[in-house]
């Protein structure tokens, strides 16, 4: 009944937070608007569907979401998901294309929505940061690659990244020079924009805040310029640049997408992973931005909000959708407290649908080519890879893999093998478990390795202290190192695990020690057990091994040394120096 | 080098071994006889190709293997699964079904002998013992399916075992009755052989052992019956009963199998799984009599043995092999000492392929089904099941998936969803960590779950245990559960982690670590850690979060409730109790 109810932001609204939930919204379209053409162009579609996903959207983000700043629509990556998971289907920018591109989007919306429904948005933890670094790195890199033939003027062929740069150098000389000059001047001007605009406009005297938030706006001057540049001089017949051309005027009209059985099998998968990349993507945004805030998202109805998004998108002829990065800090700084500046964007977007797409027709593709190139360039971060490579090697490689992976693999490929690479490391690091043999530090109850500190050992008992879970994969690895001590240490007549870090105990760790506690046996050796965790020590008693060992079982591994030497006042003197 | 020497067993071999590995040999022979005619049918193979896999390869093995005591040869999982791989490329029995065998062997030698080059043997590991149960109990489901038609004589599709068994409900009329009666007899005495033969030879005052190996060669004693019952009767051709017919005589040429490409292609999945699955198998078996006797086997020579043994097959014209469990039981149990028992088995076999294979001729295939059913109902292990319902149910619930897939899904299904469920499970569990908040049992520096015990606690302070590494799909909810910590405990002015059962912080959880650490110092809330593990410390040093914390780091959890006590020498008394 909750999720019915008005959001609490509606209920609570206060009339102060207006003016900056209007100005919010009014910066953010005049960002959105040549992002939305730019993205449906990285996308394969028609500009106008880039402007449908930028409405209806928002609202629905609006009702059911629960960050108050995320700016939802197109983003680069998603974009970027959608035209490689439909150029193997349908041509791009055909009907049939966009058909399945509303189908895509309301797949990933039920599938999201229903995510939501079973409270799954844990399942985005499940993407490291080093995965989803290297995977947006790549995207990036990607991107800017494939945009080359929009900046410069020139077909290249789509699809592995190597190829595309191979032909650019072969077909160099088919550059159209004045396609080439909008886009490269664009690109300079962006570039220059990001970095210098503001300090500029500051030394102007325009106040900080007001600077950084007007650098904003540049993509949408050099949209203005051009457009007015090649409407002035008719460069689109006279020298063949591309343009963007007619958009239909008028809003969409509200329609489910055609259902076809066939057409949902082959999507399912690309609909499945958009979701999750949109997903994760728009959860860190929304999260870092509320941390700022103080204030809290819950990923559960998040996945509420995103997947009713994309429905909201599907159904108005618009194509995936997620939190974009670039627009929600700017809606953030501009001062959105409310999603009521989404809202704001929404109406505005319907406005210039409604009546102002003629005035695109005469926009150059390779403006919005350098839009993008600029916009994805600022997601490659070099400083996540120095820091994974400062701190942990195999978290980097992870990164570096699923970098190269969506470069040389594809996309879809590259977050396949991301999560599989997450996943793998996570196995590999616990199925060779840090264990030491320890004594005791002289004078304490404390027990520490006998290979970094001065302590006392009892002849005939080896203790060994395991560092970390024992389970399948790593319980013969125990048996192994057991094995290798008694080689080395005869005369052992008693073995202490000590399970102070032994979280879990699975069916095959247990098989494995109640093999091990049998063959000791036969041995002559008892095998004994210390610092064993609660729950772990619950499930053990109720085991045949655990009856069998229950009397060798100690809360602490001083009571084991104790038992062991055979006298409860054992002083400190007693055990001889390892 | 070392590898190329003769192994230790050839080099010590000491006489009086001599009669248990000759004994042991034969009757292993007399087992295997029947059982390679058996797994061959089930493999869809004519009879000689599972008499060519009882030779070279018990030979190869004797040279590169550990295992004092392990039989190898055809086994059946090994069997369905190239049946299964086979299937869909060739017709069961052709030549070209045949040369496809040969090379998935050689493909599965290739693999595993090179995977022992390079130690990858703990990859064994990677399958739980549930999963395996689970796989091994639904493969002996299928294969006992699979042989209803041999057994009854009625035509069933071949497939889905509820397809089969629907099947042979609507053919129920179509059993021919003598073939179903020589099955149903066979199968009949085989089980009670298993059961009550020994008994009942140890009744007739035959020595226990020998009674107990005796009982062993009853299928032998089926085969003979029943083959003298066919040729006697003619039954072949009176009662259409099948039988195995012509085998041709003679030892197989030596020969390298044709490597073709597009069919390296598509044999190099099944060629892995089988690998994988018959290593494992063959692993487990022989690690178990090696326990028996104090022995060790090192999987990485084990992966060269079995290597070899699978290439030596595709050699001599035979199929995938392995290390199976019944002859290998047998064969420890007959004393066999050493691989000289599996040379004994070889020449033995080479014998009876060069000069007696025309003895085979009246065997009817209803026998074989009723050996391959006796043999592979053994391997169902409800125990396993019962084990770990009890002990572990995410363990249960591995084994009754994998089950359910290989008999709903297929054998290569199975045992790719059973690893993938290894997998999950352990992913899943260390994504929900236990955590606790601890406080001081009174008049100690030991510290307890609050909730479990009466402790003692400092206002201001949370202490919070984390049972679990962190990373990438825990490390949110931490900061979730501080977060709801907080909310429930105002005037907190300092968190305390404790890591104690922290084994790894991956680059995610340093991330949401260093989030977590400024969010909270907004808040005038200090962060705090104590007895982080050495290799822990020692990488979250060199972090910008551990040089920021350097001071608030506690080798204790005692050391640091004394300092935000404030006071070094805080006397027990002073903590209000929670």
């Amino acid at each position: 009944m909750k999720r019915l109810s008005l959001p609490s932001w509606i209920v609570h609204y206060q009339r102060q937070w207006l003016s900056g939930d209007l100005t919010a919204g009014l910066i953010v379209t005049v960002m959105l608007i040549p992002q939305s053409l730019a993205y449906a162009m990285l996308a394969g579609m028609p500009p106008q569907v880039g402007l449908y996903a930028s409405v209806l959207p928002l609202i629905a983000y609006a009702l059911f979401g629960t960050s108050m700043t995320l700016a939802v629509g197109p983003v680069a990556v998603a974009s970027l998901m959608t035209a490689t998971a439909l150029a193997p289907i349908a041509a791009a920018g055909s009907a049939d294309y966009v058909a399945l591109g509303v189908l895509m989007a309301f797949m990933s919306g039920l599938m999201l929505f229903a995510a939501g429904l079973l409270r799954l948005g844990f399942l985005a933890y499940f993407l490291s940061h080093p995965v989803i670094s290297g995977f947006i790195s790549g995207s990036a890199v990607l991107i800017t690659i494939g945009q080359l033939k929009s900046l410069l003027g020139i077909p290249l062929p789509s699809g592995n990244a190597m190829d595309t740069l191979l032909a650019l150098v072969r077909s160099i000389d088919q550059i159209k020079p004045v396609t080439a000059g909008i886009g490269i001047a664009t690109l300079v001007f962006l570039l220059f924009a990001r970095k210098h605009l503001s300090p500029l406009l500051k030394r102007f005297g325009i106040a900080p805040k007001a600077a950084e938030l007007l650098s904003r706006l540049a993509p949408m001057a050099a949209v203005i310029v051009a457009t007015a540049f090649v409407a002035a001089t008719g460069a689109d017949r006279a020298s063949g640049v591309s343009i963007v051309g007619a958009v239909p005027a008028g809003l969409p009209s509200l329609a489910l997408p055609a259902l076809q059985w066939h057409q949902m099998q082959s999507l399912w998968l690309p609909a499945l992973l958009i979701s999750l990349v949109g997903f994760v993507e728009s959860v860190s945004v929304a999260q870092s931005l509320a941390l700022k805030r103080g204030q809290r998202i819950d990923p559960d109805r998040e996945l509420l909000g995103i997947g009713a998004a994309n429905m909201a998108s599907a159904l108005s002829g618009g194509y995936p959708v997620t939190g974009g990065f670039a627009r929600s800090v700017v809606n953030f700084s501009a001062g959105a407290h409310t999603p009521a500046a989404g809202v704001v964007s929404a109406v505005l977007m319907a406005a210039v649908i409604a009546g102002m797409t003629g005035w695109f027709h005469f926009l150059p593709h390779a403006v919005l080519a350098a839009t993008i190139i600029v916009a994805v360039t600022a997601l490659i971060d070099v400083a996540a890879l120095k820091e994974a490579w400062h701190y942990d090697k195999a978290d980097a490689t992870s990164l570096l893999l699923t970098f190269a992976g969506v470069l040389l693999l594809g996309v879809e490929e590259g977050i396949v093998l991301g999560v599989a690479l997450s996943l793998a490391v996570l196995v590999w690091r616990s199925s060779h478990p840090h264990m030491a043999v320890v004594g005791r530090v002289p004078g304490t109850e404390h027990f520490r390795n006998i290979e970094r500190h001065r302590v006392e050992t009892l002849p005939g008992l080896v203790a060994l202290r395991v560092d970390e879970s024992l389970y399948f994969a790593n319980a013969q690895l125990l048996e192994n190192k057991i094995e290798g001590l008694l080689q080395n240490e005869s005369g052992t007549r008693c073995i202490l695990l000590i399970l102070s870090a032994v979280n879990q105990l699975d069916t095959t760790a247990l098989g494995t020690l109640t093999e091990l506690e049998k063959s000791l046996a036969s041995r002559g050796i008892a095998l004994q057990l210390s610092e064993v965790k609660g729950p772990v020590l619950d499930r053990l008693r109720s085991t045949p091994l655990g009856q069998r060992m229950k009397d060798r079982i100690f809360l602490s591994t001083h009571q084991a040394f104790l038992a062991f030497a055979g006298s409860p006042s054992l002083s400190t003197d007693s055990p001889r120096e390892a």
